[in-house]
């Protein structure tokens, strides 16, 4: 404890204002601080007794568990009327943790976007007040965000008004949607709309799953739990098969596309079609705000721990027996700084997109949609980036917390099981960069045929890279060694990067298209290339939106430590030994062999820097301990009495302790027993 | 089922063969074999049925389950007279899933190489039949690998002539050892020998832990459970703590260091205290060699599944709604190929060094150790690669299937979970790379100052690239595009990084010393670099070690497929997308930016020729559908029927079905109907 007391006092800045600058500003901080200790009180979460969910818990336990947690979480946002869990929940997780995620992540904005306004008016109270609870119905067994090839019809019986949802085959069974499975009594139903035999494609269906009365499913509906995942245990996402259900014709979303009363099908205006997108870009820069903090809480748990777990170390000539906190070896401290400079850039980053989307949806209201494309792939883009770094950073600083990290007391356990969900949902990350190659591919035709066309600012950076590639310039690197300590000039290597990557796959793909390859195997062709270029112009957006939200600390101490933070960001990001990828850099000869070495030169200097102020850089982001659920994440460094304690207080050792006398009793006498005899037996054979 | 007949039917040669390379030989196969479909019917795991573990179990059932895992293995092995488990469990799992694992991997192996010969008489034969079970009880809270910092006190008493077993501190408690906590019956205890007051280090003690009659502990003995981990949960990861618990004085192990009647201390001759180093070398070249199996494994569970998924794609023009396996895609099939090259590299290269284990224990018999440092870090090398492809090798094949794999359904959670406590155990990855390293540069030095005692075969390469470097030549890669595509040709490439790096380390310690850092400080400046020089050795024996084992292949049609096995291996080493620190194959300008692209051209080309074989080359694994306990990874391909029906078979469905047609009672009683309530009345506030 005196090891992380000193390290605490080693804090140059004034820790509070940057939490303010995370959490977007002093208020908003508080009244989340408030709303998070309010639910940690009802559920007797107080980061002293060992978590409930780290027992002697089963399946439905945990789901129970789970269930208490979102129904908490959802009563307080209702009664103290704010949305503070919107998208990240008490344990600064995704909310989809909660059986309650996709009803304030999905549900309700489907309704709010794809609605008309007579449908608004009749769901979205009845939604915010948690009187009906949804969830958004898109997966199949077959298919995930190939949306074309849903199976689940919704045919129109014009007779009757209605719409009859089913599934007609296996595959076509609903499985994953949050909630699903004995939550929610509502779910949007991605369903085939089929009018006279004709096949409209996917559109949004308002389907009733359970009685108010008795919670039973409505006739032809089965409803089930799909079972353990490998995290996100207390949400209980589940399948659904429908069995010629039937609905009232206006439990079709009609913001968009209309059914009239004979059947006739309106489609959507081009303009609102584009708002249904709207959700996705808010979901995915929502995610890819809200990893930041679980790689933050990584990092938290990671260097707290490695501030008071001491160990000698290896060197070079005779051996030292001395201990050192860990903190101080360079393997270390390297991973974890480098992991923390990214929690900070992707939230940044993540951040600037939100504003991006608002300033989006008020030009919606003047009919100006003209952001959308660029916001769609961006977000797409952020999520794909800031899942893969957090689910993979979140197992490394678990990996530096050596076996302890690897026992669920630690706290990690939950962290990374819950971030490998990222790179996964909502999007798969290949097919999310993938998606935003496309449209970076198409601006760059743009470009390369001197086309003035690029109206989105953001991807001026592609035009003017062009035009020194076209000019013959920008083919070294000219910065001297100083400007290499500056992210300012690091970020032009990140454009040189990004612009050449982006025009060499375009030059690429024209190249196997006038060879006579089809466009899908020209695509498949060049498609890991795609896929690096389209995070390459990522990483370019990251640390461009990490320098801006630089500019704008007001606190100098604040904005003195966030610099080394940003500039640890762009030096680790073009070369570190755990870096992926960054042969991009140069494989061009952009970056001469003399660069390298300056570089890993910035690189260790910033370490240096950044250490004395790792403890402050956690504590920023204001994690409670209930909320971390870590013995070794504790703020005060009480590391090992905790895990000791927390040990103790297993069920299963209470239990044994109490009745067996420390004898497993059922162990002994089902198992151990009959094989000693078993044994003795057969040595006397 | 079609896709999968017609993927297996291109399959270009006989993968059997193959599974006899891979398993050491027909008759071992066979044997092995019927072990494992022996204890599978024992444990009624027939492929068809929900595995148990994926049910409503709470910590003290997955216990359970791996005790009578773990007592079946243990059974076949004595009754049936063979070690078919003895570092592979019947899932093709690290043996430490059971709680006897240590059992088998440590603690007999402590008692062959550390007892003497009248030890070894008493406690092998009982250990061999199983009539007692034991641990290696070494990590403490506090303290891991650390050896000298370990806590625990084994002080000796002449009077009564016995050794009193004390753990004096918190942070002193036996922390981590399977097994400890409920199912063995003694403990090899790692503990520092004190004979009166004076500290001779840390020595072996048997102590045996529970009493055969009821199995309590023994007085003075407090033994529970850790609880729940990442994975490993059929282990009872134990903790212990000894108070004045007194053992004879010969259950020291005596065969090296003794201690007299009369307290006389005999420190171990500098030859057999080698002997013990040999239990590591065994385990860590044991534990690579398993990694291979289990990466093998989640290969064989994505590529299945990917081979029956079927998806469209994006593409860049017009859009294209016909379905292709997704394994057609080259995000899936670049990354699932590379990984399975991996998988085969590391069963290679571990397989070697379990044959030079075994000419070291021959050589060790006639007084030779003179391989023995050298092995140490090659198997330490070799774990921490070994283990860190494997564990990110198989987080990324999870993510290769999307949403389902994030289900336990898919196999995939176990796998991944269990594979993430390879970096850590046995040696944290970092500190056994820095093994390597300190011995890498004492070799260098060596050779720098033209010691020709480069007395170890397996590092003349070091000798003669630093000749080459040092008359100047091998600065640029030579090699023509054809020989690029030649795994001997590419092995240069490796020798020319890794005598680089290892010099270039060694030369910038010698220069932080000269400049007056201690030579601690000067190999923590410089640990990142060092760690990877290391793996830049371990990479060059690896690709060595594969190169070397195609070419005893008889099979002329198994040795062409695995001969682009191995060549993709070496390239997308080189550079992939994926590749981690591929950055040091570029940084010095040794390929130029032309090979560096004919390397992007041939890695194409192989993977076309591999991807025939892909499903060829997953059956050679030979793994049974039981030992895949995967819904995803069925050999006939029928993934949603298996995966639904599993889903129905789930405790928690089946019971909501019986008792509460399709209500969770518990989850509506005492969460949703309270909180409907509630909301109703507040909206009407």
């Amino acid at each position: 404890m005196q090891l992380m007391q000193s390290a605490r006092a080693k804090t140059s800045f004034d820790t509070r204002q940057l939490t303010y600058i995370i959490y977007g500003g002093e208020k908003e901080t508080r009244l989340r601080e408030e709303a998070v200790a309010r639910v940690e009180r009802i559920l007797g979460e107080d980061g002293k007794r060992l978590p409930y969910v780290y027992g002697e818990v089963t399946r439905t336990d945990l789901y129970h568990r789970g269930l208490h947690v979102g129904k908490s979480m959802l009563e307080d946002e209702v009664i103290n009327d704010h949305q503070k869990f919107s998208h990240l929940d008490i344990n600064h997780m995704l909310i989809n943790t909660s059986p309650f995620g996709l009803h304030v992540g999905m549900f309700m904005p489907t309704i709010e976007l794809q609605a008309d306004a007579e449908q608004r008016a009749h769901w979205l109270p009845l939604a915010r007040s948690g009187q009906i609870t949804g969830t958004y119905c898109q997966t199949e067994l077959g298919h995930g965000t190939f949306l074309r090839k849903l199976e689940t019809v919704a045919r129109f019986d014009p007779k009757a008004d209605e719409f009859v949802i089913h599934s007609p085959t296996l595959t076509s069974t609903k499985y994953w949607p949050g909630g699903l499975g004995h939550s929610v009594s509502h779910a949007m139903v991605m369903a085939r709309l089929i009018i006279h035999q004709k096949d409209y494609g996917i559109h949004a269906f308002m389907v009733q799953l359970r009685s108010f009365e008795d919670w039973k499913p409505l006739p032809g509906i089965e409803l089930g739990d799909i079972g353990l995942k490998l995290g996100m245990n207390g949400n209980d996402n589940g399948y659904a098969i429908f069995r010629h259900v039937r609905i009232p014709r206006r439990n079709m979303m009609m913001g968009q596309a209309k059914v009239a009363r004979d059947g006739t099908y309106t489609p959507p205006s081009e303009d609102s079609a584009k708002h249904s997108y709207s959700t996705m870009i808010y979901a995915r820069a929502a995610i890819a705000h809200c990893v930041a903090f679980v790689l933050g809480k990584a990092c938290t748990i990671a260097i707290r721990y490695s501030t008071v777990r001491e160990q000698g170390n290896l060197s070079f000539g005779a051996s030292d027996s001395t201990e050192l906190p860990i903190m101080a070896f360079k393997s270390q401290h390297y991973r974890l700084l480098v992991l923390l400079a990214q929690a900070y850039a992707i939230a940044f980053s993540a951040k600037t997109c939100l504003k991006q989307y608002e300033t989006l949806r008020r030009q919606q209201e003047n009919g100006d949609n003209s952001m959308l494309p660029y916001l769609h792939i961006m977000s797409a883009g952020l999520k794909a980036y800031g899942g893969q770094l957090t689910a993979d950073g979140s197992e490394d600083a678990r990996r530096c917390c050596g076996g302890h990290g690897y026992s669920v007391l630690s706290g990690f356990p939950d962290i990374v099981t819950t971030q490998a969900s990222i790179p996964v949902l909502e999007g798969e990350n290949h097919v999310l960069y993938q998606q935003a190659a496309r449209y970076l591919i198409k601006k760059a035709q743009l470009v390369r045929v001197g086309n003035p066309g690029m109206d989105v600012k953001d991807l001026e950076y592609l035009w003017m890279g062009y035009e020194d590639l076209a000019a013959g310039r920008d083919r070294r690197c000219l910065a001297t060694d100083d400007q290499l300590f500056d992210p300012s000039f690091l970020l032009q290597i990140f454009r040189h990067r990004a612009t050449r990557n982006i025009f060499e796959c375009e030059a690429a793909l024209r190249s196997s298209l006038e060879s006579g390859l089809k466009p899908r195997a020209a695509w498949n062709r060049h498609m890991m290339r795609l896929i690096a270029a389209a995070r390459h112009h990522v990483e370019y957006y990251t640390l461009e939106s990490f320098i801006r939200n630089l500019e704008e600390i007001q606190d100098a101490g604040v904005q003195r430590v966030m610099r080394h933070v940003c500039r640890l960001y762009a030096l680790s990001t073009i070369e570190s030994p755990n870096s992926i990828g960054s042969s991009s850099f140069f494989e061009d000869g952009y970056i001469s062999i003399e660069q390298i070495k300056v570089i890993h030169e910035h690189t260790n200097t910033t370490l240096e820097a950044v250490l004395p102020d790792a403890i402050g850089l956690t504590d920023a982001w204001n994690f409670s301990d209930a909320s971390l659920a870590s013995a070794l994440g504790r703020k005060d460094g009480n590391v090992y009495e905790v895990l000791f304690e927390w040990t103790r207080q297993l069920p299963m050792n209470v239990r044994n302790r109490t009745t067996g006398a420390g004898v497993d009793a059922v162990a002994f006498e089902e198992h151990i027993r009959p094989s000693i005899h078993l044994m003795a037996a057969h040595s006397k054979l």
